[in-house]
């Protein structure tokens, strides 16, 4: 994808956090008031995006990353080159742990993930190094058909 | 929306039906090979789908009505006026409680829901009928602010 | 189980409701300060108890039913024969949806759920005029083996 | 709680792995077919347990470590000195990131985790090692009241 491996280029990047900004304003959280956007570049060059869906009921609400997925598999995709979120919090805000398991069904272990806050990209992990020796599809082998 | 208040036009639910099989076929359910599709007619006229999509750790998946609510409040839309699913099970598939409380959150008791199978709608509900005395955001009134 | 088919007796009530209000002082609630308790009895006669357990990422909290619920498995049991809740919203709190869905998983569609505030019984229910046509294991079958 | 900080002396961890284990024949997973126990040993001295609870809504089932953290927040405790996780999965089977976010909100970053199957401990890790600049609690800080 770059010279930069696993990195995309500078633009890419740009392009992905601008994506995220713009769903993060649509985002639905009256009960937390903390907003936030996700937008991922799948493997066919697309952008998928979502924001945080709050429910009154707090555990059925849905993380940005998750709707950011659900787009993506609803438009045939199933690999997640690069995710960018994006939310408001002081210092860095990374994907919570259930967005981590959920992104790490589509990525690879150097699959790029950038953190932002409102003025561009505050941290960059790869997906290994947010969820460390994960759970996966392989735990299931066996048990599962 | 039509004479036949609160339904819609069968011409609409035709075309809703059609969006949400179209997206079940993007189903990712390689656990339990269960494929759901959901398409919501928003109050703007727009028409948002998802589809589920599993994980191995199974209670982080989503289901396909989340994904179809993340699509419709990330394009700025917040009112369900019609939502219609399926799934191929032998008898008539409905929502499960988890999504009836998501839809409940962005719905009226009178919007109109549509299970359908593989050859169209089994079976038709009111958000009310499926989720009845439902918890709302009501009853965080005087502790969220 | 009672003259009162399909309701518990009185007495049993009052128990349910003295271990619901109990728990619901251990409710972990920091984000909604909305405290919840739940206490089922299973079918061995055994009272099981949870409180809402919340998380900084709110989807992925728990609601005092699937504590419960999970107390009642790690003990060995699987049915559900009486669920009582507690919160103290100014009207009537029911089970979210989702917890309806977990409900329904250990419950018989005649299984009595009362729905409390500080004072006592608000509503009473059955499990079927809670979740009605609901979603259940019914409906994988042929799916998942 | 052991010289060898901030692990615990040898028969604690034994006494924990064997509460899993006995949990985890308990486990309801009817539709994975995959048990896992979970054994929390908190700051007062207790030990609280779980089993994974699955359901035919997958979303709506719970992991094993969110039964065992319900029980502690049910009888008081608020504080995770260590967490013993098990499963039969042929490899190392870690806790999903839904779950290191669970546990993150009452654990410190040096808490022990350690992952077993069937014959002990398979691996050892600390929260931070599992979850590492992980998102909580101080995100929120400004946003929630």
């Amino acid at each position: 994808m770059s010279e930069n491996w696993p990195y995309p280029p500078e633009h890419r990047v740009a392009e992905l956090f601008a994506a995220a900004k713009r769903v993060q304003e649509q985002a639905y959280a009256p009960y937390s008031h903390f907003l936030v956007g996700a937008a991922i570049l799948s493997s066919s060059g697309r952008i998928h995006v979502g924001c945080n869906v709050e429910n009154a009921a707090y555990p059925v609400g849905t993380c940005a990353e998750a709707g950011a997925i659900a787009a993506m598999c609803a438009a045939g995709d199933r690999d997640i080159a690069v995710l960018v979120t994006i939310c408001d919090s002081v210092d860095v805000g990374t994907c919570c742990g259930g967005c981590r398991q959920r992104v790490r069904e589509f990525a690879q272990p150097s699959t790029p993930i950038y953190a932002c806050g409102p003025d561009g990209v505050r941290a960059t992990f790869t997906m290994e190094s947010l969820l460390p020796t994960s759970f996966g599809p392989e735990n299931l082998s066996g048990f599962v058909s």
